[in-house]
């Protein structure tokens, strides 16, 4: 078990052991205590956007992916347009649940490498006056990007339109002030920088707003106002939860709270990103995007061009050496990932250079 | 976390250490090595019902009612009609989940304590042509009751229909053959008779509907044709897996052939049932349904009438014991419900009586 490989990947990631051993105990998910540990659960969660005052966190079960459904769904009124703002996987991974869902959107895409400006935003709604919301990706994990959500958000706000924000991968870790930043959700989930297992996302959703959003859902299981309105009436979910997700989620935010809370888990993994990047750059290896829109969630690489490089052959050998890296996830460019997230220090990330590098020799891949 | 109470409850329910140890290794979601564990619980899942050669096996992350939303969108087409059979609650969440898809319906509700009848499908089918699909819930469990699966299958086949089975509490316990009861899906979870941890459901869908069902989905996450189609070609599931459940229910089945399958599971869960009903009819508690349509699941009892009998009293007190009871779900009679399923045996049975009893005196409930 100790010899399981470090996971450098944007989650599932590397958890401690002490949150797995949460996951010894069976809780009765009727039960007072377990309901305790959901309310304990969000009310943690809301303390780190500062967001009590102003919004509910409604958790739902599933992967990240069926809490921005849910988010869309429940909060975009059926006469409602979204503004799709992309540029990578996961900002297409929203428009498509847009089209799914049959509600009416735009999309506006900027190459990977290149963040969707404010500026941008200004234009495209004053444009477009029948964009009700706009829909942003913080972090875009797909290359590891960061946009500039503060400036948008107020450019949202200046409109009088709606932001939902995708922040699966940079909550947490990222800071995000909902007294600051007005915004009617933001998704996010257990797996991810608050270092939980995966299975269960959760979505801060405006109070007024998710008060206005009954009816709207095209879905029983993911209509966050109906799980919310039971959840405040009973203290428990509506449909069974993943009760050990639940307790290890509570004991992985227990352990962000004694490092230091947001800043320190910033901190980590700015310094983990700072090695990994100063390692790599020290091979050979290539970032692909600028530092200043780097987020220090997970880096893109260039693949080395050298023929003898075979990303599965590269990755089966840095995975024997203890760490599970990425793939790509571009479509023009060869590329592998890194992830600068999960229960690891930069001395971890230190290791796992040093695995790449004595790879590539192994490999002889010398065009780097 | 040994003095955890047993929880007789429908599910989440007590698993083995053995199952909750096999939650202390993170995985990769993308390695080979989690791709081989879900291709095996599948294969495992599938042999139960003798599926392999007419069904897929497509989990999806989140609770059972995930899985049930995602069977009705997925493959009743947007101009077909379900008939929904009722004796219970999760009839009723059935037939809202078609109203909420805007799917076409009809219902067809007995009461609580009276099986649907083949005679009553073969009547409902002949009187309303327009029906293409019919929705049962095998074993309701918001009292017990089985409804007879194997004849109104029939029913349906010879009139040229598609059956769905919510069998989400009695798939692993109650033999159900592929080979002989035709259906187009069946859907149950990981945190039931298979004494998983919450966290997953599945559905097993004819080869051909699935293949046929593509576009139906009203969703892009509980999308089973996309799911299945995503993973038959990478072995990956099409967003983030709940690693650890997974795990967990792969662990789980290995138990599950150890104790000998379904026959050995069956009886286990049989003996709990018996040991279960005799006690408690000596200190006077009555079950609900007569013994012919109670399924060995779980078991709803009269509350007493005495009125020092409180329910949130009683399950504290009981809960002190050892034992976590589950309340009723009938809204004409007062009810409590004990469940037979999860990791305990008759003994356990046995001591969660002999709990109630005393509890019992202790309250100085009288009137039973
Ligand atoms: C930005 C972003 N959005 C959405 C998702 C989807 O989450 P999931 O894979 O849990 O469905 C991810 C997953 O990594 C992500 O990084
Ligand atoms: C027959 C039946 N259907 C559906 C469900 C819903 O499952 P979940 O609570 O996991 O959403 C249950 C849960 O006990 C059930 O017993």
């Amino acid at each position: 078990m100790s010899n399981a490989p470090i996971l450098l990947t944007p989650g599932p990631l590397t958890t401690s052991i002490r949150t797995r051993q949460a996951m010894l105990v069976d809780w009765g998910s009727w039960d007072r205590d377990f309901n305790q540990l959901t309310a304990s659960v969000c009310e943690q969660l809301l303390a780190i956007i500062d967001g009590a005052a102003s919004h509910h966190c409604v958790p739902l079960q599933g992967s990240g992916t069926f809490a921005v459904e849910a988010a869309i769904g429940t909060l975009v009124p059926r006469d409602g347009k979204v503004l799709v703002l992309i540029n990578g996987a996961y900002g297409q991974r929203l428009a498509k649940i847009c089209k799914v869902l049959g509600r009416q959107y735009s999309t506006f895409e900027t190459a990977e490498d290149q963040p969707t400006t404010a500026a941008d935003v200004d234009r495209l709604l004053t444009a477009d006056p029948s964009v009700t919301h706009v829909a942003l990706i913080h972090c875009e994990t797909s290359t590891g990007i960061l946009n500039p959500l503060a400036e948008i958000a107020q450019v949202i706000k200046r409109h009088g339109k709606r932001l939902i924000i995708d922040a699966m991968s940079s909550f947490g870790a990222l800071p995000i002030d909902a007294r600051e930043i007005p915004f009617e959700a933001l998704i996010a989930a257990s797996g991810k920088c608050l270092e939980g297992v995966p299975g269960m996302g959760f979505v801060f959703a405006e109070k007024t707003a998710l008060v206005a959003a009954e009816g709207n859902a095209h879905s029983l299981a993911m209509d966050l106002h109906d799980q919310h309105a039971y959840m405040a009436k009973t203290g428990q979910w509506r449909f069974t939860p993943p009760t050990h997700v639940v307790a290890a989620l509570h004991e992985a935010l227990q352990q962000y709270a004694e490092e230091g809370g947001l800043p320190a888990r910033h901190q980590r993994y700015a310094d983990n990103c700072k090695t990994l990047l100063d390692g790599m750059a020290k091979i050979g290896l290539q970032s692909f995007l600028p530092a200043e829109i780097q987020a220090p969630i997970i880096v893109t690489f260039h693949a080395p061009t050298d023929a003898r490089y075979q990303f599965k052959d590269f990755y089966e050998r840095v995975k024997a050496k203890g760490f599970i890296l990425y793939p790509g996830k571009l479509t023009q460019v060869e590329t592998f990932r890194v992830g600068c997230i999960g229960v690891v220090g930069p001395d971890g990330m230190q290791a796992a250079v040093n695995a790449v590098a004595e790879v590539l020799r192994e490999m002889e891949v010398l065009d780097i």
